[in-house]
């Protein structure tokens, strides 16, 4: 499969599908011969969907997440917790935490996480805006939801260090076995820092 | 994930994504996220690259294969066996064939196989060209080189009915234990049909 294919543009776009992640060669050119089954407006309209997106996509004056307004329905939302900010990494991690319908404050959607190999450096990421809003008067928490990778941990004592200067109080969403996971399948670190961490017993804990 | 995401640019390409085989919402919501951190003119030459391919895309006037020349390269080499042609589904199974450095004569792309499911009939396949060529006075045999699955073995079937009147020499690869694989791991169709076709014993069989 690395041999070169006999089609320039074949090869064009095995290459673009190739670059995706967790996409190999053999995937992307089963990808490119199912759109080549298609008819020819499906792949045009896949094919401007492509650009549209990258040119005209919208980014939240507040949280900066992805949205086609000015402001996104979760910050314009009088409703919601003014005074807590959860910060997480992207919009899927905003979909997780809504799905559980247990928070009610704002967001800050990083776009990223630290990442030297990747060269992500803060500057990359929405670090400046969040800092701002933490320097609100409104604004009493900031939540840490990132990853529990070392790349995410470092971001979390990165963005710690920066907001410490705000004087707010700045928590983390709690670590600890899963609900549903058996004890003795869970990793070491994990077990530890869960018994480190241990809290008071109560029958329901969703607040 | 079955919420509607937050922006109709996103979720139009998230929809695009997803209508590929074997790519879930999940991992379409990734795959476009991704995007959105490449460049501007990185996302445009991928979204052109699919509208390119789609137009402009060729196939070889006699094998059906896809090259940007009229004919493609192995209908042109002149070194190559023109007495017969071996035929395939797709792009992907002459690479692997032209790997194995076993073959020297022509391809016929299929272009695909029968499957009433997916609406795909003769009609949507290369069935009449490879008539056509079957009927050439330089071919001598045919070899069928398609998957063994249903599918693959039903088109198999329609195949040689319809190169029956060409009088012409029909084969089909062999089908057998793979090599280096374990007699007790090969399902018992496979093995039950490797033991009518064997064959008589030769130290080295790649003619």
């Amino acid at each position: 499969m690395n041999q070169h294919l006999p089609s320039r543009l074949l090869e064009a776009a095995v290459n673009e599908f190739s670059r995706l992640p967790g996409v190999g060669r053999k995937t992307a050119l089963r990808l490119v011969l199912h759109l080549l089954r298609q008819p020819n407006s499906d792949v045009e309209r896949f094919g401007n969907a492509l650009i549209n997106l990258r040119q005209k996509i919208n980014y939240c004056d507040e949280c900066k997440n992805i949205t086609d307004s000015a402001v996104c329905d979760i910050c314009a939302d009088k409703k919601r917790d003014r005074s807590v900010i959860m910060i997480v990494e992207d919009i899927r991690d905003v979909i997780a935490i809504e799905g559980t319908h247990q928070y009610r404050g704002l967001y800050h959607v990083l776009g990223g996480i630290l990442s030297p190999i990747d060269g992500i450096g803060p500057s990359q990421l929405n670090v400046d805006s969040l800092i701002n809003r933490a320097n609100g008067e409104d604004v009493e928490e900031l939540v840490m939801a990132l990853s529990t990778t070392m790349e995410g941990e470092t971001t979390s004592y990165y963005l710690y260090k920066k907001l410490q200067p705000t004087g707010k109080k700045v928590t983390a969403i709690a670590r600890g076995i899963s609900i549903g996971g058996e004890l003795e399948y869970t990793d070491e670190v994990t077990l530890g820092r869960s018994i480190l961490n241990r809290t008071l017993y109560s029958e329901n804990k969703t607040v």
